[in-house]
């Protein structure tokens, strides 16, 4: 039993759909969440300086004695998560291997898509996944680098939306696929539209609910649930507040109270 | 005369469509690029992050000896042209000015567009040095958030720009404007979607040949162009240097030689 928070960090605003899923599952956890809104996006950026910033938030959030850490970006989860997990002593997921299992689960014909930023597409880290889980799997990968900025502008039930989904997603259901992990945070907000380009026959997997699952058991597995707690909420982003606070408002099914304004440039040392 | 190097800086690549216009202006001029490709892009993000990079990317510039700087970058130009003028004593640039200049004398009736960045069209930058320029000028500015992902994705001559480009225009080209400035340096990429979608009826300014041309006119001013020189081309990065490059050699009439990484979090002070 252990009511310290849980730490969360995304890139910017797409790690929030991690959060919501966390809220709904493990109600009584208290969440330090932070989003790097000063250097969003990580998925078009190197798997050097996605990982360096990895370390600078793990470095902070530590500094707020979380008991353990989700990694709540597949970009930073697919090249930063054993970088991460290797330098501290305290529980650390990411969100590729929850919905890795689960697409496995789902499967009939053993072939899966996989749509996410560039860089989790280039780290190969899916397919490196799901080949340890069942190597007769067969993978199919497409970076939809338009889908985070159209979320990002609102148009979320939108004809230009869905012809952008139709012409990325054309790209893999030639391969039979019947199951389709939305491999980056911000797909989920567009999810009735995928599912209507994929079709009935096809299953969409949602790493933030696998993931929010998984980490109830390794919180019961370690002894450091929370119990009897009034969860807190604590938000803190690299940059504007405002910005940050309106798009959490219209996602969390709580109240948005303390967002902070950190500067993490100075969070450094490697 | 001095062979000095012109200082360039943008978010990302877009500011290499402005180095494009330098190189045919001027020729014998060498030049120091910066593209902060880690923090990428600056359209989103506020005013004080963007002025705190600026600066950390001016004092850079200045450790290479450069005689002049061109803030290649609207959203850089419209937050922290003028901190960063008030910093030093060599000549700062910024591509609003320009542009701004040449939309007032190509317009006839005087309702002048401006497309660009969420963080420009917030800046109110444009309707400021326009308003200075000609008190009587209208200015009917639109954030088009999804241009630069757009051009980065490839999609240049798409069905799928052109219906973004058709929706965005729309909000402004009801207001009878007859001149439409591309304030964004990604935009001159999509400049034949733009015009189409615009009419005939409607002259387009591209800010980057407009700052090409005022730079000349500061070197001749104060005396520091190039002359009898070859000129030497440097680019530094702040992530990756092979994405930089192969996009580098598609738009530069030059060889793109020396690319190099730097870490601009080190660079820093303020």
């Amino acid at each position: 039993m252990n009511n310290s928070p849980i730490g969360v960090f995304d890139s910017g605003v797409g790690g929030l759909t991690v959060v919501r899923e966390i809220i709904r599952e493990l109600p009584e956890e208290s969440i330090v969440y932070f989003g790097d809104t000063a250097r969003v996006p990580y998925g078009s950026k190197s798997r050097e300086t996605v990982t360096k910033y990895s370390r600078q938030i793990v470095r902070f959030l530590r500094s707020r004695e979380v008991k353990a850490i989700v990694i709540a970006c597949n970009t930073a989860s697919a090249y930063a998560l054993h970088e991460v997990a290797h330098d501290i002593d305290i529980p650390v997921i990411g969100v590729i291997e929850p919905g890795a299992k689960a697409a496995d689960k789902v499967t009939q014909n053993g072939r899966i898509g996989i749509i996410a930023t560039e860089g989790t597409v280039r780290s190969g880290t899916y397919e490196k996944v799901l080949k340890q889980i069942n190597p007769n799997l067969k993978v199919f990968l497409k970076a939809c680098p338009l889908f985070v900025p159209l979320v990002e502008e609102g148009w979320r039930y939108d004809s230009v939306t869905y012809e952008v989904a139709d012409r990325y997603l054309n790209d893999i259901m030639m391969y039979d696929i019947d199951t389709l992990v939305l491999g980056c945070t911000h797909y989920p907000l567009i999810r009735r539209i995928i599912q209507k380009v994929a079709g009935d026959g096809v299953t969409l997997v949602n790493p933030a609910y696998e993931t929010a699952k998984e980490l109830a058991g390794v919180l019961y597995d370690n002894g450091i649930m929370a119990e009897q707690s009034v969860p807190e909420y604590r938000f803190y982003v690299s940059d504007s507040v405002k910005k940050f606070s309106s798009f959490a408002e219209s996602i969390l099914p709580c109240d948005v109270g303390h967002v902070e304004r950190v500067n993490m440039e100075y969070n450094q040392g490697d």
